[in-house]
């Protein structure tokens, strides 16, 4: 199995990595089905988050209990300094690598998965760090999600659809679809949400086809993907009075769908508002339940590479 | 071992139902004289508390462990949406199945644990659903506890003193014990705080007798259970000025306890305020700290009932 | 194994219980590079925490994890009272311990632990209670660092450093030094901050000789060992003024260390704050992270103890 130490951003995978880390979550899928596994009962995880976010929290703990793992946990990490206020993030990872075998950080801050992992003496995979910072497990089960519904990624068409200025999945993968064959994104968005030009300079030096769009209807039957994102109404300060509209612009609902292609697949990394219909969710093609189990998966899978 | 679904409400459970979990519980106590059971070492719970009750998380949770089980857990799954402001709660039961074999839900509106069923992949366990909910687990461990302190319950004389007209655990135990034979209840309570009508009709209609009393003394030397409960104080918002004789008209003291039957018991949901004396907690007919450790063993044994 | 009951204070161990406790110790650092053990899988440790000790809870976790054991845990054990507004510690004692077999306490009062090993059915480990409390387990460990990187106690030189007016580590660790022979203690602070009579007659009346002082680097190379605790800017309210330079006083860095003995250490409680320099951290001398180590090893050996 290929060595991985920290898994800190979603540029570090390669190809090669990538396809054995699919491997292994599909493997991963048949030690579900027999009940998980005791192998990684002397292995504990720290879940050390710096703000709250249950879900990916869940999603961690229950892949390390499903290999036989223990879990500490906290999502009030920064009270490892709050009473005196200011322990810096290294003296912190240094005591806590000495409690568990893996740590899994959440932060508020670009960068400090690389910072921790440098002081680290356990790996260190990032559960996300800050508003413009990496999440690249997401990305990783975002992509395992695509390829196991549709079977490859190469050639496919990919539609990102609603705030793509700010959405640190949409961006993460987007650097993971770079690195596939022939693949073509188009990138629909009103102009002022619209993916930011260091992702496009990104696909250009990679020679990979994108186009920026502002009209869903236009490509709907075409693609093979859809994936859309939360726009939230603070976004619109200045242009309130057309939120409602944008909205209802790129809802998703059992008529959109209709014009899908039969094999194709709507993606959501949730938690959804107001994007997705719920009458949609019973067509085959809405994969966004399907992302958290695939997430159980590549972190199980993840978890086993780094231990 | 009889098929049970979910754990909604009190309301579900048969007679024949009671006794199979009865049994159930009785051989969890040997299961836990024995130091606990490896069997369930492959299943995982998820505590998914959406307001705090640490009490009820610590049973359901070392019930799991005592199986062998793991668990994922918060106390604060608000949070789940509270960020973005509004994943429904179907929404996040999706997910969280995916992560767990069952799930224990304590929710802040009524009729939480029943939609949430009606969506999740796994069972679900209603602990505590909203102030007018249910929390049927309490209720069973209540009666589990005078089955077991008694040795029956067909004929029992209850008194259930206090706050009846918000008791949530006095309301559910009031429909299980209308399921029995020839059991009297007594509600007595000043007539602000009596039980209301809705029970009243449920056991008009099941042919249960009952009366309605405001004074403990008539009755303390005839009854076989005082299940009293909390006088809260914002209760008496425009009646301040009878707080302080009405708890002290109700307070379980040595002397009260001295008039009751020798094979009695005393409950109480705890936690308590003032309405019982710390000198009666050794009396032998005081039964509140067995109820923590009956509830225990019940939710063990609903536990493995629906695993 | 000698029997240890509960762990609550410092003064309860004796020189032959702590020469035990290290043994164990040391034997605990073996199970751990062979994995940990499974040997109390049936073990259930409640952690309860009245205010939050992440780094403290981390560590009791970690060692009961790798025990093989299972842990209920909360940071908010107030919750157990708070919504109805004041369960004693009596009562959730005597409640958490059906859920438990061992009791894991961080309070905010003074004699807390004391109160719950009054009432519990297991073991009380006190974690810390109150500001003039104890945190036994703290001292255990910072006395067992000295034992394991110096090889012996007595006839030791020691200074502490800093604020030891308020220092429950500092206050704790003193009293075990107390019970060696021959050791010399130097304290080195600001008079007003210094360490409190009642520890100074402690000493006197054990016949341990030590010293008062201002000036670190008058014994900087005598002394093997070198304990600095923070000193807060709160604790200056009306000295604002020479607060900066009082930290610059006994501030460690490079040139500070170069003047100590070869075979010496430095330690702290953590966390820091400007108290040393980080390129201190990887000077040999350097022990403050191989205390969080040591902290595990004598968490797990306590907790085998006791159980």
């Amino acid at each position: 199995m290929a060595k991985l130490q920290h898994v800190i951003e979603a540029q570090q995978f390669t190809l090669p990595l990538i396809h054995e880390l699919f491997q292994t979550a599909d493997q991963m899928e048949k030690i579900l089905e027999r009940g998980g596994t005791l192998d990684y009962q002397n292995k504990i995880m720290a879940s050390l988050f710096y703000a709250p976010s249950t879900r990916t929290r869940f999603s961690f703990e229950s892949a390390m209990y499903r290999l036989g793992g223990k879990v500490i946990s906290t999502e009030q990490a920064h009270l490892f300094s709050s009473v005196i206020g200011g322990e810096t993030l290294e003296d912190t990872i240094r005591v806590v690598s000495n409690f568990c075998d893996v740590i899994v950080l959440r932060h508020t801050e670009v960068g400090a998965a690389k910072r921790a992992s440098l002081v680290s003496s356990v790996p260190v995979i990032n559960a996300g760090d800050g508003k413009g910072g990496q999440h690249p497990t997401q990305a990783l089960l975002d992509l395992y999600t695509i390829y196991k519904e549709l079977g490859y990624i190469d050639g496919l068409k990919i539609a990102f659809v609603g705030d793509l200025e700010q959405g640190r999945t949409v961006r993460s993968l987007a650097y993971l679809l770079g690195k596939f064959e022939r693949v073509m994104l188009y990138f629909i968005a009103p102009d002022f949400l619209q993916i930011r030009e260091d992702i496009q300079n990104y696909l250009t030096r990679h020679n990979v086809w994108f186009t920026l769009e502002n009209d869903l209807s236009k490509v709907i039957s075409e693609v093979d993907v859809i994936y859309i994102t939360r726009i939230e109404k603070e976004r619109f300060a200045d242009k309130a009075d057309i939120y409602d509209e944008t909205v209802k612009k790129y809802f998703i609902d059992k008529d959109v769908i209709s014009k899908m292609k039969q094999k194709s697949i709507i993606m959501h990394p949730l938690p959804r508002l107001n994007e997705i219909a719920t009458d949609v969710d019973l067509d085959p093609r809405a994969a966004y339940f399907k992302q958290a189990r695939n997430g159980l998966l590549i972190r199980m899978a993840l978890l086993t590479m780094v231990l």
